[in-house]
């Protein structure tokens, strides 16, 4: 049985990402490559549920343990459904943000502490980190710009969170490149979206390929 | 600013739990101690609705940790809205079961492992453990009689596990009585409940007044 890759994009809101990983994923098909794209709660119906739980603008009493706590089961029950069979058949999951969101986000930003929300998040995931992820770097103050730019996105209960909340995120996933060099590697997020996605395209194929050869 | 005290309540089902509880909270009300009865998910609308998807009876596809992570995350909330307030008013806080249930339900008998579930629990709970807990102590086979004798409660996902499920709570719960010899006091449930009120209360009256000497 073969094992397939699970990597994982990071990054503060408007980076980019979703986009960026659209273009890898049709690369990855060119290529021959099988895999699948993947973002929690990703349809699947009782980590969607979770979601909406977190998400209703109208639970201004929630507590930040229990959003973390929330957000760490919609994540368990995700990975058992989605992304775990797909890693054991061999697939590459490609899966837009994953634990370092809810550590920049909950454990930095919220000042929950990061190594509290790893340990929920570590009986989340258990054996399944990430093989890589790929951190998407630019300013909160440019992403954000890029938000309200471009007006698509549905404002709820996380987007109307001050820039400070965002400078905090950013300085967290700092925290977090240091912490975790060999997992987690920065590309500039402030390039043309075809640059950055060429970029990425870069760093996952090299890192496929030197994972395949040790 | 006078600390209230934490009380809880565990057991197998059918136990007799709920009936002594309300006994203890009548008769602390007739001593004129001040009181609150409460139990998870409490009436507290985002932990009614966290339990709502727990057993919910179509989510058979719901992970083990899933699940012990969503109780977490409903008694976080329980926790923040309704004990710790009681706590700070100085009042005796009743709860009928609560991280000893996970502990032997999830970590013992579904075999999630007690310290898992302690290091998720323990980010639910921060420093508000409880001050003293009730261990009603009688076998599953004679709690489960009762139940189905009594045929008043409604039948959910978790009331249909077999007998060898609770067999193994059982002996979670009297692993957890050797864990904390402190916390957990064990009470002889097989008696008629009336007996089962009077020992209950002996112990928590010794408790209260022992502690607040110390």
């Amino acid at each position: 049985m073969s094992k397939g890759k699970f990597i994982t994009f990071e990054g503060p809101e408007g980076a980019g990402k979703t986009t960026v990983i659209a273009e890898i994923y049709k690369r990855m098909q060119k290529e021959g490559l099988e895999g699948i794209l993947t973002r929690e709660p990703g349809g699947i119906r009782i980590s969607e549920k979770i979601r909406a739980i977190i998400l209703d603008n109208d639970h201004q009493e929630m507590d930040g343990r229990t959003e973390a706590l929330l957000y760490a089961s919609a994540r368990r029950q995700h990975l058992v459904e989605r992304i775990i069979p797909a890693i054991h058949e061999g697939k590459i999951v490609l899966c837009d943000r994953f634990i370092d969101s809810s550590l920049a986000y909950q454990g930095y930003a919220r000042g929950l502490g990061m190594d509290d929300v790893m340990s929920i998040n570590a009986f989340a995931i258990g054996d399944t980190m990430p093989d890589l992820t790929i951190f998407f770097d630019i300013s909160p103050e440019e992403g954000l710009q890029r938000i309200a730019q471009s007006g698509v996105r549905e404002q709820n209960r996380l987007d109307n969170e001050a820039l400070q909340f965002h400078q905090k995120v950013y300085k967290g996933y700092k925290v977090l490149l240091e912490k975790y060099p060999n997992r987690i590697i920065s590309t500039d997020a402030t390039l043309p979206l075809s640059e950055v996605t060429e970029n990425v395209w870069k760093i996952i194929s090299s890192q496929l390929i030197s994972q395949d050869n040790s």
